[in-house]
């Protein structure tokens, strides 16, 4: 058969470890993995290479990239006030433009091909999204006291009739409230009436970290989470980003409205926020998905580093070497994105799946010997050994060359114009 | 000036992130870093690299490469009893062969310069770093109650005369009594008598769970820490793998016998053990060293990974986003491990330190924006960016390609033995 795509001679994350197989692609769709000979209009050759579904990043802030490495190691607050609220202050559409570029760039080269972004000037982060090639679900952050005539909210839905369901569907438009702390109960009903309005998706930070817990108690005498569930947020589908602090009632909360929460092992270390109890979630039948926030708090957009922390911290936490296995890893990080940001037939290497395929290339030393791939994937590989990548059916990077995108044009240019922000 | 080798055009990790240096290397020692134009008999250029010591990684168990992705996600007495034991009894000269060259490969390229190691048939070990051009302190691991006539120890003391201080000093012999579990007190002692006459360090594990700290106080009445204090161990130079659980007393007596610590993060987190009280150990000024352990529970020998998630994991257990700081970091995993491992004049970029240097290339789009190199480095970075490698003034690495060892011959002989001995 020939196919528009033919994937040859890759191995498949089925516990096979053996067999070589081939895809054939139509469309945007898998139509054909098996054994058989096949051919196509374009043929990756994929020897010695593992398939797996593409990443799928459930929390980012994608323009941060300008911030990596600009302000590390620093309390909270003197982060905030000295460093980047000053810096955001200052940026310009050009700034949001080439962060959003270098985003998409770094994102296809580790082998994501979907995201959820929440930031602001989102027709950049879109265009490059767009141009890139890239799947994604994206947010103007919003926040404030009252909806009515706010500047942010109205960007927000000028963004959604722009953009919802734009680039033959890879680019869905979601609402996304920052937080309880940052938006009034009354400011945060308005967005749920929005987005029942359009049929959307919610994206919100919540239980991040003790403090906002504790605030929040204090306030409504409820937590985040159960504070939400009361404004009506979980009537929509919603992913949770972050779920640190979250006790049984919460997660109970969270299972029964199947909120997804987003879990960013890297930030919570690194901000010092804690370690969100994973085991906990899963065991209360909590959808998980994995994310890795914004660049400033990572400071990078790796996920197989991120989904590989999730499965050490879960074991480690919970005192059981047997908690997420190599193989539900992989199920976290890419069908349980998916599922979580609504696209169907998505995050699976099948038949009739979405066709968004990232190939490894197995040569390094790290990936012998090959007793099991799917644990030389999670446990041992890197994000540099990606070789191909494939989203909608189109080939966006081959040997390690993006075909979408000028990359050393977004590298110089992104560098430049954050050093003279930061200067 | 003319040099034997010449660094050209790299910068340091010296918070400058502008200046452009050379290095000029005579024998196995820097003896010039500047400004300056310099050339040499051999030359490298590193331009758009970034220059750091070479890594240290303090404890390894390095044959076990053979097990990567054999037994995962496992609970530990399974583990042992159905698949590494088994598996271990049945090894051959060969296996700990090959098993040491897959270590050797993979530690060359993600710039692991010099490593801390204890296994069995450890000539094998000593002849693939001989070969490969790396540094290290190699222990044949000894274990068991009546030191008399024991073959262990005797391997371990005819190791010590055959390769102590041979490879241009690249390679140091220490005694590795196992654990204070699987030694009885007076072989430990006896231990301690061979390590005083034969002047060497020692390696060995210490309070790596919760259950082996309280084994050990029901049959001593003291801590591991303390019992191996009163049987005079940090008498000699000691390096202490895991020390997860240390309480303060524990601390000051790692302390006040300037006991290193090798720190293993996702090996404690992936066998579910726990975490260390890194930052105590710090507050308490205990030398910190990080290692990766062996390839069973890790599944690699990524240094720069280790370091990463050592500092992550500080923040995110002591609350305080400011531990560990990149600067650092990059210090714990170079300088502090060669300091415990007795190389005098190792482990910093200095006129009149030992040449054992790595680049980075900082092509990959996680480079920038580049605000600050080793925040980029220590947050972001892949030891696949490893271009370069140079120990005791000889290139073992350029350009990704390894020129002492076959790289291809030994992953696929290391894959063919692995997949036989475990069939």
């Amino acid at each position: 058969m020939k196919y528009d795509v033919a994937v040859k001679n890759v191995y498949l994350p089925n516990g096979d470890n053996k067999t070589v197989a081939n895809i054939g692609i139509n469309g945007n769709k898998i139509v054909y993995i098996g054994k058989e000979e096949i051919s196509g209009t374009e043929e990756i050759n994929g020897k010695d290479m593992l398939a797996v579904p593409g990443w799928v990043n459930t929390h980012t802030h994608l323009a941060m990239t300008l911030f990596r490495s600009y302000a590390d190691d620093m309390e909270l607050m003197p982060w905030l006030q000295e460093k980047i609220w000053p810096i955001e202050a200052k940026m310009q559409r050009e700034h949001f433009k080439w962060g959003s570029y270098l985003g998409v760039v770094e994102m296809i080269k580790n082998g994501t091909t979907c995201f959820n972004d929440m930031y602001f000037v989102m027709e950049e982060t879109a265009k490059a999204v767009d141009e890139g090639g890239l799947r994604a679900v994206l947010s103007r952050c919003v926040m404030g006291d009252d909806p009515k005539d706010d500047y942010r909210m109205k960007e927000s839905l000028d963004f959604y009739k722009e953009w919802n369901d734009k680039a033959n569907g890879r680019i869905k438009v979601a609402y996304g409230p920052h937080a309880p702390y940052t938006c009034t109960d009354r400011y945060l009903k308005k967005v749920v009436e929005y987005a029942k309005q359009d049929n959307v998706l919610l994206h919100i930070h919540l239980a991040e970290t003790a403090k906002e817990v504790e605030d929040c108690a204090a306030r409504s005498g409820k937590s985040p989470i159960a504070l939400m569930e009361s404004l009506g947020l979980f009537e929509l589908p919603t992913v949770a980003a972050h779920c640190v602090y979250v006790d049984k009632n919460d997660r109970q909360i969270l299972a029964k409205n199947n909120v997804a929460v987003a879990h960013n092992p890297q930030s919570n270390l690194k901000l010092a926020s804690g370690i969100a109890p994973v085991t906990d979630l899963l065991d209360d039948n909590v959808l998980v998905t994995v994310g890795t926030d914004g660049c400033s708090s990572n400071n990078n957009l790796d996920m197989l580093e991120e989904v590989r922390l999730a499965c050490y911290l879960a074991k480690g936490t919970s005192h059981n070497p047997t908690a997420i296995p190599a193989q539900q890893a992989l199920e976290i990080g890419t069908y349980n994105g998916a599922k979580a940001l609504q696209f169907d037939k998505l995050g699976k290497l099948e038949e009739g799946y979405i066709a968004d395929i990232v190939l490894y290339n197995m040569s390094e030393s790290y990936w012998y010997p090959r007793h099991n791939f799917v644990s030389n994937l999670i446990y041992a590989a890197s994000s540099n050994d990606v070789d191909t990548v494939i989203v909608d059916g189109k080939v966006l990077m081959k040997k390690r060359e993006i075909l979408t995108l000028d990359e050393e044009k977004i590298k110089f240019e992104t560098n430049k114009i954050a050093l003279e922000l930061t200067k």
